[in-house]
This record gives structure tokens, sequence and C-alpha cells, in this order.
């Protein structure tokens, strides 16, 4: 076991090293980088759809999608003309610094103001993974209960946005039993400045204020870097 | 990256051990053992709570309870009366089936009919580690969207049955896009033996189908060992 964790370590490291190198890259450019994490389904892609929509005159955005499998999301995405790379994980549960870092030479970077990563659908082995983002985006779909920050609390910690999406399902109460209070609260034990966005990408409900969220977000990097 | 893929493999062949000695064991005690994969939140616990309820005067039910953190669902499922025995993996994505073995020792055997391990959330993970299950179930439910199996193959194309969990909620079908033909095709693509059961463990609707299966199930594997 003891190999093990030895050789994890080196993995973690050197995935490290390819992370710095894009976050230079990244900030040499004044490009803002968001690493957006969930359980499969939760509404990565919708989300991601619906932003690039309503802000197209606005933020340039570009996408670089990670799946185990198939490019239906990069299709979804390229569906609204913004530029999208598909990495495809072949099984692979996170997406890797590397991997981003080739990505990135795909994408016309100078040409976008920020880069979305949906990486893998998956609540937890990307939290371990650094790609290079300035911040990570988590989402949670209230279909999915109201125990998850307690049970999976990595992403929580380290996000700087929670998207809590599907809050549609929410106005027919009898079906989907979420408390928001209760994530709220568990969430901020984890992350004091986390931001929590109760949305819908669905019917737009809330969408508002995630825009002002990006649009200061890529104000504010670019003015630091 | 040869290192790592060589120690990978050994992890997977010390793991493949352990499963070979559960399923020895639990053939040797007649124990029919379930392994239930899912992402976070598509209703594992509700579906056991439900089943453990339904099915007490029928089958005798243990549980093997794996989490990242918490023991929120060991709780749920003790206060159904059943046996259960809490994993916490403190931040690993899958059981493992050393795991399983001590859980296996804590767990009251010889005066049970089946043994369910309810895995950590995550789609991914836990299908590359056997426990010594006789069989995985897949639980997908329709808030999670309909490619998933296109998009996540290696769960669908392994399990015995896969439960496509909240159909309650189609009722409303303004609110959740879920084509139910799109999955069984996708999944028969993958799997021409796996059992598609479309469910709600909420309000019961299609669960005595699965009932009727793990019957069965149970019935015939004690025939066989």
């Amino acid at each position: 076991m003891k190999k093990r964790v030895n050789v994890g370590k080196k993995i973690l490291i050197a995935n490290e090293e390819y992370a710095l190198k894009n976050s230079q890259f990244l900030a040499k450019q004044k490009k803002l980088c968001l690493n957006m994490i969930s359980s499969p389904g939760s509404g990565k892609t919708t989300i991601l759809v619906r932003t690039i929509s309503e802000l197209k005159n606005k933020i340039k955005i570009g996408v670089i999608e990670g799946d185990i499998q198939t490019d239906i999301d990069a299709k979804r995405i390229k569906a609204t003309k913004a530029p999208a790379v598909q990495i495809e994980t072949g099984g692979s549960c996170h997406l890797s610094a590397a991997q981003v870092s080739g990505a990135l030479n795909n994408l016309p970077v100078s040409d976008l103001d920020l880069i979305f990563i949906e990486n893998v659908g998956n609540l937890i082995c990307p939290t371990a993974f650094e790609l290079g983002e300035w911040g990570k985006i988590a989402v949670l779909s209230v279909a999915e209960g109201d125990d998850k920050p307690a049970k999976y609390p990595a992403i929580f910690a380290k996000s700087k946005v929670l998207l809590i999406n599907k809050i549609d399902l929410l106005s027919i109460g009898a079906l989907v039993d979420f408390d928001i209070e209760r994530v709220r609260a568990d969430v901020r034990k984890l992350n004091k400045d986390i931001k929590i966005l109760p949305v819908s990408a669905k019917t737009g409900q809330g969408m508002a204020d995630w825009y002002d969220w990006l649009k200061e977000a890529v104000k504010i990097y670019k003015a630091n870097n």
C-alpha cells in the first residue's frame, strides 16, 4: 500500500506541474478559467448552453468538454457557435491538467474572455485534480437531495460558487424534497466564502445573478493579471 | 506512466483476490449479494428503505453502506430495523473488496437471505472494482437525463438490473425531459440481458416488478449454490 500512495503522490505532483503551467498561460493571456464539477446529470451542459447564449454579446466564452465517452455535450456547446474542444477520457473518472493543456492549444484563446472546463460527471475524483483554473464551480441539482454537501464535502469546500440547479422542480414540492436552507447551512460550514446561487438553467430563474457574478469575475481577473 | 499502470493492475489484482474470497464465502452461505451503483442522489437508499420495508416478512435483508463521509444512509437503513454496517471510505471514490470482507464479518450473515452493498455515489469508479457480489444493480434517476447510458456505458454494460428511478417526475413532463425508450435502446445495445425496470421508490410505482425479480433471484441463487 505504501507504493500505491507514493505513485499516487507522483501522479498528483506531475498533474500540479501541468496545472501551474496552465494557470500561468491563462494569467498571461488574462483569460478567466472556471472548472465546473458535479454529478452526472446535474445540468452542467444546460447551464453552459444558456449562459453562452445569454452572454454572447458581452463575454466571449470557450469550452473544454470532458467526457468518459461520446461528444454529445461538445455538440450541444458547438450548436451555440461557441468554440468547444472535446476530451474523451476513455474511462478515466476526471480530467487531468495535461489533457487541459492540450485542449487549450486547440481553442482560439486570444479571442475569448472566459474558458469553462466542464469536467467529467463525478462529484468526487475531479475535486482532487487541479487543472490550472482560477476557480471551481460546483453544481448540485435539487433532484439529488439536500444531504450531498454533508456526504461529499470536498467539492463544496473548494468551490467559488455553488449553483443549486433545477429549482423549477421545487415548485412541485410534493415530488422533490429539498431543503435549500439545510444546503446553505451545511455548505457555509465547509466554506464561508462560497457564493450560493439557486437557479434553473431550464427556465432561466435565478440565472441573472450567475451572469452578474461571471461578468464581475471576468472584469476583476483582467484587472488583476 | 508505465509504472502507474502496473501499480494500478496490482491494486486491481489484490482487489480481485478479496472479491473471490467474498464470493466464495457468500456462495457457501447461500446468500445472494447485490452491489448497487449510481450517481449521487439517484435514490439508492430510498429504494433500499422501501424494499426492506415491503419485503420484511418475505426476505431478510442486510446492508453494507459505502460513503465518503457521514453515516446518514446507514442511519436511514437502521431505522427499518434491518442490520446495516457503515464503511466510511474517507475520500475514496469506491468500495474495495477488502472493505466489504471486513463488513461481512460484522453482519449477521447467517440470519439473512440477501445482502445489498450500497456503493459510494459515483457512476464511474465503483464499476471497476468487483466486491464479490453476484450481480450489480444500476440506478439512474430520470432527473439525470436520458443520455447517461451513452456517456457512462460501463455500469450499464455490467449490471443485471437497471432501475430507472423517480418516474413520478415524468408525470410533470414539461419539467423533466427524459425519453425512456432512448434509454432502453442505448442500454440494450450495451447489454442484451439486462432487466430494465422503471420505478418510483417514493410513490411505489413499478416497485412490485423489482420485488418479484429479487424474490426470484434469491430463490434461484439458493437452489444453485
